[in-house]
């Protein structure tokens, strides 16, 4: 099986050198959050992921959630149940939640490396939690005075958790079609009735309560998505009082059969006149559900780093001791039998293909995560607005580049083992199956990719990329006779200039045809992403020139930069060729000219 | 479960219309190969694909092969045995074997489309005849009078399958390394004692026996490569006069869990003195592999083929069928619910990526059919050379570019069902799954890649490709005037040209640092099937408009055609960027500072 050890230094170093989190946590009023508090949280984290959740991850996978027909229930793999106690004891479930409803009220960016160790470690495991926080994020910002009341605190303190069932049999991206019913009961409350499907932890055996949140139409709702409303849909009934009551008539109707997160539970959930209740207003259940969508999103994301990381370990040990073959430049071990392959040009390939993505992507996290406290805790409002802008831009991103990636890493350390990679025992077969699912759940990549292009950069004029690219300037503006850095600025500047020139050509382009958003998506949101690490890796070269972190730390970082640079930005060639190709290639085929 | 379909119209476009196969078949004297006999053995395969082995894809890959301990004994999972019965009562495994070993000696070229339909229809198998064409190859070129006699035939006929057992736990790219011993009996045999792994088909329970092709040192064996010996060591003992005698003392040790095809089996075997015959020279063992290794690369790039055709059809359907949202375009089935996902530019992105490279592939395949059958069977010495090289240089590219394209067309088919993707019922995560092994076994991706790098270019000064690029320049040269593909001559001419230069480029840098070959490998080795694809794409445009296919059909090849060359070749700008940034961002980098 896999190993795993936290990357401790390296996100210390992307929170305090490169992003100054110390100072920023200040400004924003967090008192508690001190780099000793942030240390503790970080080690303890650590602890946890490392000897708790990561020795599960393998018997999550083989023996998976079962799920027993005849009662409607589901048992999660051994260990599950335990390993939830101690992370709901330890207070990880409210770490950064307010404590008006008893969370930690730690900044929301130090969820960010306890998600990716979480994930790291068992990301089936870790699904079971995760949804919880979209919840929160629903209840607290849409939800009436008591329903903040009676939900928050327990779904905060982990005793109950959350999901989200958005997706029916028909529909999954159009949630405009989407037929689950609300009828009005006489005691304000409404019965829901339909079936939703990839419910995850939609139903198990980790806490008393399961608090569904659940899109469903009212009698008198307008067609399409302008008529979906929003019902918080306890398994458990929970009055106004806050107490739990009779089973409501939800049930699990079976589970499905995944290539890979089998330890995490995938539910058809059945509500039959279940009782709920009205989340925010009629008909505006969209919005709410978009502020759950958000932050999931981001922390699917999470998952697609946490993965690469952990296959990334792996793959690096084992091409440190697995010997075979010679260097072609000479035998480097010559009392070895062979070299170890870590020698040959292409295993460095890969594996340096994976660093560079993954401690890349952890500063797109991490800043993401800055950006949400900013705009959540600024003093200065036009701060907020930009902050929310700005990490609106990046969601998109943020999600569908690390899961890509995700899938791309894991693929990469799964190859440097050869054919042993294939086999189940090493674990690495396991990573590349539990990372397919990231690039579809919480929206598909192509999702992520309209929403870039249309939501975040059409309709706002490119004002998430503005921002960011003032950003860039700035970095530029400050370090162009920085001799750390010397050599990454006439790229990122060409890179920079670039993408706006792109951005505008599509733009322009789409006033004549539509389509060219959609065309010029997949291509956009990847060029996006690279250009978005070229800048952090500039800006982490310089910051650990400037920091207190050894030589050997220092060059590290420079040499993979350079490598990233040389070797991976290039890819931006072929987006912008893609792009610049527009829609035509894509759309002159008539549907019936696919195949048979 | 996913279906499937032979692509019988494709097929016969590219063997017949593209590559000319009736007219080079005439030529090479296959007189039985006319169209009429092709046609009705493509038409019987095909039958055999979709109604016998098709069907069984799933319960191969939910029951799986099982291993029986006590006895060291495999079961196929159910119907396989039945199947295996039916192919080799149709005389398929003889399909293109010499009539002197009971063949049906029909051109090699045929085997292609043979092989990609099985592999398509049930990858797992597939892989236990798949073996057989490398022993018959091996045992043809390399081995005695008796052992032809008394092996081919039941190999050929099917009675017998054979195995490549070259791996052993520590060692398998380097066999230099191996540890199998081969000590000489009295009756001229010898007693092979060692542990073999990895072992496709290496016990079965679909034939009487099973011949085992044993790499293995000799007692006065030089150390490293040149010391390894190749031996025949079949399950049952087989005399010098075909008798077979008692069982051999090897077998299976146990069998591996694997990501996917599991309806293959990969053994651990285990020779305890067992009788062998020395095959060819003794320490000449390692070129009688690559006869059969040859064989067995351009087999496995076909199971990318097929896997990529049916994820291919699955998705198209689906996205043909699959109601959700509207085109940016504005409704196109208005008085649907919604549009079917076919409109959108992404999914179309999708499905074409995944359409041109399976039919680029399938030229590349072909190609490398008729240039064996050239090479074996021309009446003109040089025509055989040139046509041996140009194969060999192929190879590398075709094993390497159509399974790593087959990973990424799974993925992009996967990727249009969205979430239901990734559900086991709809079988699109099986094919990902059993497209994993493909960049593995039979030397993996980074290996085809030293290959084509090292041997096949650096060792002959690009011998292959010049022979490659002046059949482009031919039909350059050829079609410069032709208005059906004008659109592609200036790109196509362009490309040559920069592979030309790429390739000089690399070979000076090689010779002041080895390791630039490395380095360049990966790169060189996609930048060159993107090239290649490109190619055949302008051809096919040429051959479909010169046809007697009708509009519909010439539409789709140049819209393909369109596609292929706006967003897929631009892939060769970042490959070439790489590779022009050299060995050392890959190679500057210290073991020690990789991580921890």
């Amino acid at each position: 099986m896999s190993t795993y050890k936290a990357p401790l230094t390296d996100i210390r170093f992307a929170l305090y050198d490169v992003l100054g989190a110390e100072a920023l946590f200040a400004q924003l009023g967090y008192t508690d959050a001190t780099r000793d508090i942030l240390d503790a949280v970080l080690d303890e984290a650590a602890r946890f992921a490392e000897t708790v959740l990561a020795p599960l991850n393998g018997v999550g996978d083989e023996v998976g959630s079962t799920f027993d027909k005849s009662t409607g229930e589901v048992t999660t793999p051994p260990g599950f149940k335990a390993a939830y106690g101690q992370f709901v004891e330890g207070g990880w479930t409210g770490l950064t939640a307010s404590p008006d409803f008893g969370g930690q009220g730690l900044p929301h960016t130090i969820g960010v490396p306890l998600n990716e160790l979480v994930n790291a470690a068992n990301l089936a495991w870790g699904n079971f939690p995760l949804l919880s926080h979209g919840a929160v994020e629903a209840l607290k910002q849409h939800g009436q005075d008591w329903q903040r009341e009676v939900f928050l605190k327990p779904l905060v303190d982990g005793r109950w958790t959350g999901t989200m069932c958005l997706t029916e049999p028909h529909c999954g991206t159009d949630l405009g079609l989407l037929k689950t019913r609300a009828e009005p009961n006489e005691d304000g409350s409404y019965a829901i009735t339909g079936t939703k499907i990839f419910i995850t932890a939609g139903e198990h055996d980790l806490t008393d309560n399961i608090v569904h949140l659940v899109l469903a139409r009212l009698p008198d709702a307008p067609a399409g998505a302008k008529g979906i409303s929003l019902f918080v849909t306890p398994k458990f009934k929970v009055a106004r009082d806050g107490s739990v009551g009779e089973r409501n008539t939800l049930r699990c109707g079976s589970i499905e059969h995944k290539m890979g997160i089998k330890g995490s539970v995938t539910c058809v959930m059945n509500f039959d006149g279940a009782q709920g209740y009205l989340v925010g207003q009629p008909h505006k259940g969209l919005q709410a559900m978009f502020t759950m969508m958000n932050t999931a999103r981001l922390g699917v994301g999470l998952q697609g780093i946490g993965l690469s990381e952990r296959a990334y370990q792996n793959a690096l040990a084992y091409a440190r001791d697995r010997l075979q073959t010679r260097s072609l430049a000479g035998a480097k071990f010559p009392d070895k039998p062979a070299d170890p392959i870590i020698v040959h040009p292409d295993v460095r390939r890969m594996l340096l293909t994976v660093k560079s993505l993954v401690e890349g992507s952890r500063l797109l996290a991490l800043h993401a995560g800055t950006l949400i406290d900013v705009a959540n805790h600024s003093a200065d409002a036009a701060e907020r607005e930009r902050a929310d802008t700005l990490v609106s831009f990046l969601t998109p991103i943020s999600k569908a580049c690390q899961t890509e990636w995700g899938i791309e890493n894991t693929y990469h350390a799964l190859q440097c083992f050869g054919g042993h990679g294939y086999i189940h025992e090493h674990g690495m077969e396991q990573l590349a199956r539990d990372a397919r699912i990231t690039t579809l759940y919480e929206g598909t990549t192509g999702i992520q990719a309209l929403d870039l292009m249309g939501r975040k950069t059409a309709s706002t004029q490119g004002a998430g990329l503005k921002l960011f690219l003032a950003q860039v300037e700035a970095f530029i503006g400050a370090n162009e006779n920085n001799p750390a850095v010397a050599e990454f600025i006439a790229p990122l500047r060409e890179k920079a200039a670039e993408w706006a020139g792109l951005t505008r050509s599509i733009l322009q382009r789409a006033a004549q045809d539509p389509e060219e958003i959609g065309a010029a998506s997949h291509d956009y949101l990847f060029y996006s992403g690279y250009v978005v690490l070229a800048y952090w890796w500039a800006r982490s070269v310089a910051a650990a020139d400037a920091s207190s972190h050894g030589e050997a730390f220092k060059q590290a970082k420079l040499e993979t930069a350079r490598f990233y640079f040389a070797r991976i930005l290039p890819r931006t060639l072929a987006h912008a060729a893609a792009i610049e190709s527009g829609a035509a290639p894509l759309m002159a085929m008539a549907a019936e000219r696919f195949g048979d």
